[in-house]
């Protein structure tokens, strides 16, 4: 199935378009896990990489009911080498285990016969072994445009191939995302408009059958009024959200990024909730509080979306 | 020592500005190598990471006298996964044994708080157990400036902070580059050029001893027009120059990326290299190949640079 098509229906399952983001962070991860892992593995990557699992299915057990979609931001992985890239792999599988999708956020970027082995390593089959077959478990990547259609192209066709899919940055949610997103051009138009377009022309034939595009775009809670214009100019592609909590957005902003059929985003929470633990109003078990945090963002956004009549489910 | 020095007191060492691109594909690596891989440990993506290391560690040894710095590619190792990473940090650790800097070409790019992992990561220091420090040896990272400043400064940090190196997208030399790069403002300036401006500031600080910037920006050998005004723009940041060989840039095209110093740019060339024993006119020795292959590309550079007298060595 298409996997546009998958993610509305995963939503629909959990009457959510909370997206959970799974950014470990080494001082942040509760000490029990931490010394239990130490005990075992010594002060290694290794034993990182066993806290940042052991973190990660937690999480992945409290939030599963309430989310359609987890979000691993490879950096927090990669940083600690092989192993953390181990982590990551096994935290892909458990959230697929566990019913939910999962979107690989990495930002792969590159000319086209090396978007190809990203494409392929994400998406695809890398080449391998005759008789041997290699798959990545995650159903989605986010991509970075700076080098054009060319550089784009390898991941919308293992999108289609094995239905998958991708969410090119357009608007980030940063402060500075101006720098180069904003610039206007001399026909008038912003950076991101450019590359909105492009991203509908990418995603013209991967449409599914509730006609949303499997080739999806970045848009920042943060900057509402370029989400408005967003919306309207990929009217098809669903949009990845982030921006929500941690970095100032709300549910109220978020709205604009939805179409009025009710669907069209996946808002992304990371530090928010599975961090929760560590802020007075939750509970002090980090399961237990990711649970509330996440309840509480999927209502808020529920809420405001019944406000404006766009809640898909009455 | 600040990373532009480094580099420019290894490229007097080798009398070159050649960097090979460490870009292994499985079924382009000899079949000796595989069969003893898959012998050793079946046909596994360990396997595939024990001929990717042999294989670099081959193409190492034959090049090191000829090439200041080696460019593995990401995304040729992170498609196998984690054991694909251990051999991309082997690898890198081999060139660094043999003297060669390192160029880890991943294009990285996130929102500031992100990015300082990818920083910490690649050139830092990534927050660890108590008492433990680690360490990635790669002198250099590949950056992508889609996020802008915010995106970028964390790396910066990093450069500044342990000497280590970035190079900025700013025009790739791939056929698409313009979809986003070519764009005219309002200014009337290009996209890269606006880019161009940034990767100055960026830069500022970190210039060495020799008039150059640890803080780089990738210019294609395949637009020697763009590099022009590029040159001009950028005058004290080195370039790291790619499609040269295979994508069809020549030693002529590269020219124009130098300053009349006769300094100012690693050219780099992979498939050209590593695979040229699949070329009639080399060795059918995959090692004697590219030794040949790198002798032969230093030498059309050094005397394309002789013709229009940058040549720094006399």
């Amino acid at each position: 199935m298409n996997f546009a098509d998958r993610l509305m229906e995963k939503i629909d399952q959990k009457q959510s378009h909370v997206c959970v983001g799974l950014d470990p962070r080494l001082n942040q991860i509760p000490e029990n896990i931490k010394d239990k892992a130490i005990k075992n593995y010594g002060k290694t990557t290794e034993a990182v990489a066993k806290s940042f699992l052991e973190f990660n299915k937690g999480i992945i057990d409290a939030v599963a009911e309430h989310t359609a979609i987890v979000k691993p931001q490879m950096a927090f992985y990669e940083q600690y080498g092989y192993w953390g890239v181990k982590a990551f792999e096994d935290t892909v599988a458990y959230a697929k285990d566990s019913g939910l999708l999962v979107i690989s956020d990495a930002k792969r970027n590159d000319i086209g016969s090396t978007a190809k082995a990203y494409a392929d390593g994400y998406l695809g089959r890398p080449d391998f072994w005759e008789g041997e077959t290699l798959v990545n478990k995650s159903d989605s990547l986010t991509v970075t445009p700076y080098l054009g259609s060319d550089g784009i192209i390898p991941f919308v066709d293992s999108c289609q191939e094995h239905d998958k899919g991708i969410f090119t940055l357009v608007k980030t949610s940063n402060p500075s995302s101006g720098d180069l997103q904003d610039l206007v051009t001399k026909a008038d138009s912003r950076i991101y408009e450019e590359i909105a377009k492009l991203v509908v022309c990418w995603g013209e034939e991967l449409i599914g059958e509730r006609g949303y595009s499997s080739i999806g775009a970045v848009v920042g809670a943060t900057y509402p009024s370029e989400a408005r214009t967003l919306r309207e100019i990929m009217v098809n592609n669903y949009f990845l959200v982030p921006g929500y909590g941690a970095q100032g957005g709300s549910a109220d902003d978020v709205i604009d990024c939805f179409n009025d059929d009710g669907y069209g985003a996946v808002v992304n929470s990371s530090r928010g909730i599975i961090f929760a633990y560590q802020q007075k109003r939750y509970s002090n078990d980090y399961k237990e509080a990711a649970k509330q945090a996440v309840i509480e963002m999927k209502e808020a956004i529920n809420n405001s979306l019944a406000k404006e009549d766009k809640l898909a489910w009455q």
